[in-house]
């Protein structure tokens, strides 16, 4: 390595749990950090709302402001990392920085999905980039991987577990057969959900990761206000425990598909058999399954948040943006996967133009002929049963709950099936509906 | 894009499986690929053993010859793919099309893991580079994972299901109770296993894939000779009945572990708890877990092998290849991680200063004192006991099979208590003996 080579010089905006791990992580593997760039990578200059606020990091070194434009600035700093979340002014502050023409690191899910694709043109028109792997799944890299490492693909699929709170909900739900609001409780103790979870378990979070993923899949534009978003918060713990009964788990899944028509993308809860390695990522755990026409099925398994695997992931642009300063700008790995000018706007489908099999939960009235007329309804809309569960009714009750798989259908039939059964009179309402996703191929 | 550029113009060493496999994925999915790299890319030159061999891909455009060294010396050829594998000739093609400043594309592990040293050398005085996502784990971008989605690491150890024919074996094993022969003959009669299986279920092609993550993961030269390989053609049936009643799973696994004396390579039967992840990976699929010390775990998964997943490795190698054309040289991920003069060369630690827990299954006498024997000579050893069960013994058998689990031990220290126990005259040698790994951490 050439002994002449000046560290290359980091502002960083945000010092709280994930800028501090960034200086951690950056200070505790520098030597490696360095073998492996060719450059030392030094944090010079860093923002941070209160600046005798308690930290995880030493701030020896590092120049501190309350005042992040003067980071960005800071015409010794040649690279930003921005780590402080939301939408203004952490946009505003992005912006100048390409203006100035320097490389931004950001871990900003949201303001990516909002305005990625403004972002990224304001890059390429100044030369510089915008790189964003802590956006999605913390510190698994899955936007190298399928930007870079599944290039050869048309990616057909994908389908991710990406936020950590709604797995742990999901896990302990299964596993302590306990219901939503007293996991969630728990998780807000623990620190894995915020005091207001709208964000995680409405699946808001999940839908801005998937929007990056789906548009670097399927070169496409980022098209958050279009991904279909249903949350767990209304999940039953008796779903939970017949879907382990038919052999399925329940995961709060982003899915992304390529299909004839169109491409859906779309977040709710999921069954998938059991089987998948997939249905084994418990807890706060993070993984993305791709699949490749060339490569078949990948997965990508690791965490999803926290302080230093987010680190992991910003160090590690940090180390890209140090080889890249040096590309021929054309040749560089495109924001979102495809040279810009050569993006493909995909129409999104609309969730009833979507396709899925269901699980369906119905409380009937325990009286002849009632299945009878719920299998007609569903065989005259051309849904087929793959299996059905009936159960007992308890003492008290004239309720008997039936569990029915069904083969894949369009969501409109199914919609218009789930109706008429409901006008029966027999059945009380509303039906419990799931999507359902073999995963396979 | 510029519509200008015209397209990078490949020559191919090989038109087996995996060539035509290149040729047709390069073909089917042109236009993505073109829309990644900002440039087509061709196939203009191949070699083949014979002309006139029946292909999987189409030949169309493709000027074809029997002598490879003309293709890499084809003024036209700007890369090189090299898919021929062995040592002879494919290095000298390669060391030749290096000295012609042309960058190669590899799949070939042996060459790597054995002569890859060499060849980077070679590369970088030439102003060039090998790429060789391929050779490790055919379709998961494990290589760039590492080298580059993991740069911020430390990474602690490293543990893979990197041979699939292995893993197809121990999962028919396991599933259907079947002996190692019998499956063996199945995964030949299937073309998964070689009709000379002795590089798969001996662990020399783990081994040799192996050396090249261990050396990506820690910055440090290529060291096959020195790795510990010990292959699955000896296990038992009932070994891998009982670890599934121990509530594990046998995987034949290869581990690279950093110690404070040094790092251990070694490829070996493992017992793994079963609910780990990686422990469900199973028939001919592949699966790296590496431990970084600021992500935690992380996992790759997907097919190891085959024509288009291997091919998927290639051609991702080809895109980053066109990318790297134009940038500083200086500044290019490195080949094994580090910058070349920056390799630390870690001393491999000789198998019996290994630390693992173990199985052990004894074939005892059936008389009293038998056990307590055994349980002393252990414990004068310092080994502990995690578990242990006692069979009844078949009815015209005077053996009792003993399994004990025991807690981690320096491998010399257990080879001297089961040298002391052989020596008891009331166990039956030789006594079977399986290192286990938690994973975990």
């Amino acid at each position: 390595m050439d002994p002449n080579k000046k560290p290359v010089k980091v502002g960083l905006l945000g010092l709280g749990t994930v800028g501090g791990g960034v200086v951690n992580v950056l200070k505790r593997n520098a030597e490696d950090i360095t073998r492996r760039a060719g450059r030392a990578i030094e944090v010079v200059h860093a923002a941070a709302r209160r600046l005798d606020a308690p930290r995880i990091c030493s701030t020896d070194d590092i120049l501190l402001t309350t005042n992040p434009m003067e980071v960005v600035e800071n015409p010794d700093v040649e690279v930003v990392v921005e780590l402080m979340g939301g939408m203004r002014p952490a946009g505003d502050l992005i912006r100048r920085a390409l203006e100035l023409g320097k490389p931004v690191v950001t871990a900003n899910k949201a303001l990516i999905a909002l305005e990625g694709g403004e972002l990224f043109e304001l890059a390429q028109s100044h030369d510089t980039l915008v790189a964003f792997e802590a956006a999605v799944a913390g510190g698994i890299p899955i936007i190298k991987a399928m930007r870079e490492g599944l290039a050869a693909n048309r990616i057909e699929w994908l389908a991710g577990i990406i936020n950590g709170t709604g797995n742990f909900i999901l896990t302990a739900m299964r596993d302590e057969g306990r219901d939503f609001e007293d996991v969630l409780a728990e998780a807000q103790a623990l620190g894995y959900a915020e005091a207001d979870p709208t964000f995680d378990v409405e699946g808001i979070d999940a839908a801005h990761k998937l929007t990056i993923l789906a548009a670097i899949a399927f070169g496409m534009p980022l098209k958050f206000d279009e991904v279909y978003t249903e949350g767990i918060s209304s999940l039953q713990q008796e779903d939970v425990a017949y879907a382990e009964e038919l052999g399925y788990s329940i995961k709060h899944l982003g899915i992304a598909r390529r299909r004839e028509e169109g491409v859906e993308l779309r977040v709710h809860p999921t069954l998938i058999p059991s089987r998948r390695l997939i249905a084994n990522v418990d807890g706060v755990k993070n993984a993305v399954l791709v699949w490749g026409d060339a490569v078949g099925p990948t997965l990508y398994y690791g965490a999803g948040a926290g302080a230093e695997p987010t680190a992991s992931a910003v160090v590690a642009d940090l180390v890209d943006v140090v080889r890249t300063l040096t590309a021929d700008p054309t040749h560089r790995v495109p924001h979102l996967a495809v040279v810009p000018d050569q993006l493909t706007d995909l129409p999104v489908l609309p969730i009833d133009q979507v396709k899925t099999a269901y699980y369906l939960r119905l409380q009937a009235y325990d009286q002849p002929g009632v299945l009878a007329d719920i299998t007609r309804i569903l065989a005259e809309a051309g849904i087929s049963i793959e299996a059905m569960i009936q159960k007992e009714a308890g003492e008290d009750e004239s309720y008997l709950p039936i569990i029915i798989l069904t083969h894949q259908v369009v969501e409109s039939a199914m919609n218009q099936a789930i109706e008429a059964i409901e006008a029966l009179g027999t059945v009380r309402s509303p039906i419990t509906r799931i999507r359902v996703e073999s995963l396979a191929g």
